[in-house]
This record gives structure tokens, C-alpha cells and sequence, in this order.
């Protein structure tokens, strides 16, 4: 763990300092104290992270990570494993809806292979370029061929883990030097709410039934499986709440791993970060788990139908800006909260104050 | 009320065909079916309006309609009147919360005095131009200078109500000959929580304690005296609700009756209506109680902090887009409303199907 130790101890809280100047400055805009609500929260928030009283968000990034889950042997999903290789392809080709959404908001699309269960040539040269949206780039991080089956033993080894987490650092650190300031992190692997629900379990204390849903969709018969799947995969290996690596190598995926490297590496380079939904939400509790003070430079996209997102985010202490009944994943919620955080800080940048419109101020 | 009848006759409820066409290809696309929840239901319902396949939204137009109250003289806003004009200016110069938005999701914002309390000078003469955002465009269509308090009589004439709904019309179909596909409405008007507190008690039966809020900002005994206000209004006029020009004249505004125009002439022309906030919440309250069908032309953008504004959504039916606790009107939830739009029509034209992307489809 040197270098996640490394960075963690370099992770510092906010400085209040810059919030506060950002609520000088919004409470001087032409508008009613604090009308603009969540809006007003985010752009503190950010430039709070940024510790810019100006911060521009020119280059948005959407990191996708792939992975496949060994438990998908148990029928805990409602679609074939072989989907999150072909979603890869289709991501590479800008047919996926994280594609569509981040052309909407003018975000780059990073898609990583953390640990598809097949050999992805190189995209790059293999996939013809008949993309409408060509800001999307492919990383290959294959810790390996997908984790094992979470139902009969570990996941993946306490190494494949740390290296999971470490593979994330370095792909946001290498996207860093084409700029990134504000980032979402999304992900692509069949099977892989059924991780994010025993991660979730583990860490909360809240019952497998509260927080398993019905993933892609399976039936009533499905999820009365997925439950007892993963229940079983928690007595068998037993992740230890206390040791978020162990949680992590018992029953996560390569993929989470990576979204934790992500976390740590944006909060350590103060950049916001975006956290999508069910699964991208137990990546952020592993981060908060190891290291509280990530908390700050999270921030909840959405709410997913996911029954366990919300009781993540409770756990966290997150409200998350949307509720729209998503659950497709990839970082599509993360790119439409991206949008309202570039809304935000326009508001805190863009609009006039009452003394430079000359507009009469409160009077009672 | 010739010409208002003889528009609400012409409006027809949405095709249900082209709903299902619309279902049809959102179920073929590569995600889970309905993993994209509220925007998939956004993008049926578009498609249901425009009775398009592929519906684009080039020409966004916010129309922010400014009117003065009389009831202002009670003491019911915590800023003082001249507000309201001094805003216009403000948002002709580009340097609101509206015109930020509006730049943001590439709206144009159309201002309309509906009835300021003072003159404002053509100014599209006037007005410097040193506005950041130049797609703001200034339309005079004053009613009078100011509704009549309230608290003491009618806000209006009968006529003046019905020749405000008819000015809404006509703003509407002066700008379709520019280009409309989506709109969003809003408002400026001190005083104005005041008059959408009223009609929404009129309609609804909700007690007015349940239903009024601290609008831009008032205190305990502000609000106390407000709701005093409020109540003195419904018992000296009573207006009727089962009339709604009524209840327009008796207890509205001139930006509310002009906001009830253009839903109807947005209806009629086949074009989605963002509805913004609490007094645009109080327009389509009447807009609906005149002509229940223009609710399928109506699209919540948000649930405002002011209480009424959910009584009216569950009232007429409305799920809000977006729960940010915004309460600053103008247009600005509305904005950011049909950015969503924008996205989930991105998403049903934009994303591949199985068959193109060679994803396997659901197994179980």
C-alpha cells in the first residue's frame, strides 16, 4: 500500500477560507439571499476544491472503467457476461449513452479496460472511426481476466486490489496532463451491482435485502437469487469492514479498485469528482472508508434506483443533485451533474452584483 | 374571451402513437431498458408534443414576463418595488441569473413588461450594449402600471385579465416566426409570490398558511403579515374557482396572466413548456383550470423552496425534473429544465441499438 499510503496522507480537508469568499461574492449577485440553492452549495463546493475564486471548467472528463465479475456464474444478471466487452466497443465507437452525455456537456470520455474477461485489441488501431463523438479514448489497465466467482472465494487478491486502486491513480494522473478540471467516474461490468451491493452490506451494516436491486433487471426470481448470492459470498470470504482493501479484494471488481485510485488522485490534485451511481458510489465509500477527508471532493450526481445508493449516500453524508430514476451507469448521471456544476460556477462568475446593475437591495 | 376560446379549442391532447413509436426505439437502444428513467420519459413525451421522430432543439426561448403588484404597499416583499424595473434593465444588460443560464443551455431570453409600475424607455435604444449575452430581446406589452392592491380590491379589471392572456398569445406567435422548439417560462415581479399564493389557495383549498412562503426573503413577522395579506385578499374579492379569469383578475398578476397565454399558445403550436416556479406554477395552475389538455404540454422543471409549488405540481400532476431549492424565478429552473430535455433527445436519436453496436440483449 506505499504509494495509496503516500497519497492518502497528502489528501487535505477544504479550506473554508475560499467558501467563504465564494458567499461574499454570491451574496452581492442580483438575486434574493440564497435563491439559487444547491446551485449557490456547488459552486462553494468547487471553489472550495479548486481554491480558485474563478474556477472555469474547460476540460471535463469521464472516466469509464471496465470490469468483469467472476459471479456472473451464478445468473446475477439479467444480461450475458460477453456485454461489458461488446459495451467497451460500443463506447469506443460513441454509441453508449455516457457517449451521448458527454458530447452534451463537452466532456472527454476515458474508457479503461480494468479487467474485462476478454482481450481487447487495441481499439485504438481496430475500431473503425465511424464515431460521431471522437473525444473518447481507450486505457488498457487489465489487472486481470475478471475477478473470480465472489460465491466460492475472493474476488481477486489483497495485490490485484492495491494495484486495482494504484492503476487508478495513474490513469487520472496521465489524463492530468491534458488538463482535467472536474472529472465524473462511471463504470461498465456485468455483474458488477452485485459487488457494489456486498460492499455495501459490509461497510453499513444495512441488510443484503435493503440494498440489492434489480441491476439490468432481472425478474423477482433473480433478485431472491442475487440476495442469496450475496450473502453467500459475505460468509464465505468475510470482508473485514475495518480493512477496506479486504472488503475491496473479497468482494469488489477491478473496476471499483480503479474508481478508488480516481477518487484519491482528484482529491489529492484538487479536482472535483462526480460519482455516479450504485456502483461508482461504492467505490466512493471505499475511498471514504480509507481516508474520510475525500468526502469534500465528492460530489453525488444523482440518486440512483439502486435501493443501496441511497444508503450510501446517507452514509457518506451526500445529497445528491438529481433524482431522475437513473440506472445505466457508465458516468451518464455523473455528466449531467457535471453540466449543473458548470451552471453553478457561471452563476457565481457571470452575474451582476446589485451595486454594478445598480438594483436596490433587501430592505427588511 | 374570443380569441382565448377560440385557441383552447384547438388544442388537442398528445398522439399517443407517436409515444409509442418513441418507446419503441428508446427499448433498442444499448442500456438497460428504462435505465434512463425520467430522461427516457422526457424524451416520449417531446416526441408526443412535437409529434417528431427525431425532435431537435435548435430554438430554446426563455420568456421572462415582468410585472409590478399592488399589494406591494402592505409590506409583503423584503425588497422594495422599483425592483421589479430595475431587474428588467438587468436582464437586458445580460447580468441576471437568467441570462447566465439562458447562455449556459443556448437560449434566447425574451423580457416582456407585462405591466412594470414605471416606463420603462424602449431599450433596445437605451440599454448599453455592453451585455455579455446578446440574445436578449425587450418586448413592451403593458397592461397598466402595476396590478391594484389586492388587500383592497380587484388586482385587475376582467378585461385587463383576459387582454393579459391575449398579450401572451401574442408573444408567443410573434417569436414561433423566429424559430421555436422548447420554452421555458418565468418571471420578475416583487410581490408576486404574494398574488400565487392566493390563486393557489383559491384552487386548491389548501389553507394559506400551507401554501405561502417567505418569497424573496421576508421575516417571521414579514411572513406572519403576508399571510394576513393574502387572506384579506380572498375574503374582500372571493374570487370564483370555477372561474379562472376570475381568480386571474381578482387576485393575479399581469406577468401570471401573460404566462397563461403563451401556455396556451405553446399548446396549440405543438411546443413542450418548461413550467419554472411558484408564479409560473400559479400561470399553468390557471392555464390548466381553463383547459385541463395543456397539461401534456407541460414540463415541471423544478419544485421551488416556496411551499405552494408542490401543493400546485400534485395539484395538477406534474413530477419536477429537478429538487435544487431554488426560489429565484425569472425562468432560471425552466433553463436548466430544458437542458435535461435537450439530453434525453440526445439520447433516444444519438445511441446506438443492439443490432448496430452488436450488444446481446437481455437473456432472463
Amino acid at each position: 500500500m506505499g504509494k495509496i499510503e503516500e497519497i492518502i496522507q497528502n489528501i487535505v480537508g477544504i479550506d473554508y477560507n475560499f467558501i467563504n469568499k465564494a458567499q461574499n461574492k454570491l451574496n452581492n449577485l442580483t438575486k434574493p439571499l440564497g435563491s439559487l440553492g444547491v446551485l449557490e452549495d456547488l459552486a462553494k463546493q468547487i471553489v472550495g476544491i479548486t481554491e480558485k475564486g474563478n474556477p472555469e471548467l474547460k476540460n471535463k472528463v469521464i472516466f469509464t472503467l471496465a470490469g468483469d465479475h467472476g459471479v456472473t456464474e451464478e445468473g446475477v444478471s439479467a444480461y450475458p457476461k460477453e456485454v461489458t466487452a461488446q459495451m467497451v466497443y460500443n463506447f469506443l465507437n460513441g454509441g453508449a449513452g455516457i457517449n451521448v452525455l458527454a458530447n452534451h456537456i463537452g466532456a472527454r470520455v476515458v474508457v479503461v479496460d480494468m479487467g474485462v474477461a476478454e482481450q481487447i485489441p487495441n481499439p485504438n488501431d481496430q475500431i473503425p472511426s465511424k464515431s460521431q463523438i471522437p473525444m473518447t479514448k481507450f486505457i488498457l489497465k487489465k489487472i486481470n481476466l475478471g475477478t473470480k466467482n465472489m460465491a466460492i472465494g475472493p474476488a481477486m487478491t489483497k495485490e490485484e486490489a492495491i494495484k486495482s486502486i494504484e492503476c487508478g491513480i495513474e490513469i487520472f494522473e496521465d489524463e492530468l496532463k491534458n488538463g482535467i478540471d472536474i472529472i465524473g467516474i462511471g463504470e461498465m461490468g456485468i455483474g458488477n451491482t452485485t459487488s457494489a451491493s456486498a460492499i455495501t452490506a459490509c461497510f453499513t451494516g444495512a441488510s443484503v435485502e435493503d440494498i440489492t436491486g434489480r441491476g439490468t433487471g432481472i425478474d423477482d426470481r433473480g433478485l431472491k437469487n442475487k440476495i442469496e448470492i450475496i450473502k453467500k459470498a459475505l460468509e464465505i470470504n468475510k470482508p473485514n469492514p475495518d480493512d477496506a482493501i479486504d472488503v475491496l479484494s473479497k468482494v469488489g471488481g477491478f473496476e471499483i479498485g480503479g474508481l478508488v485510485g480516481i477518487i484519491f488522485a482528484a482529491a489529492l490534485h484538487k479536482v472535483p469528482v462526480l460519482i455516479d451511481g450504485f456502483i461508482s458510489g461504492s467505490a466512493a465509500l471505499i475511498a471514504y472508508k480509507l481516508e474520510p477527508k475525500v468526502k469534500d471532493y465528492m460530489i453525488a450526481s444523482h440518486c440512483s434506483v439502486e435501493r443501496g445508493h441511497k444508503i450510501i449516500l446517507e452514509h457518506i453524508g451526500l445529497r445528491p443533485l438529481l433524482n431522475l430514476d437513473l440506472r445505466l451507469g457508465e458516468g451518464t448521471g455523473a455528466a449531467l451533474g457535471i453540466n449543473l456544476a458548470e451552471a453553478a460556477l457561471k452563476i457565481l462568475t457571470q452575474m451582476a452584483t446589485f451595486d454594478s446593475a445598480g438594483v436596490s437591495n433587501k430592505t427588511i
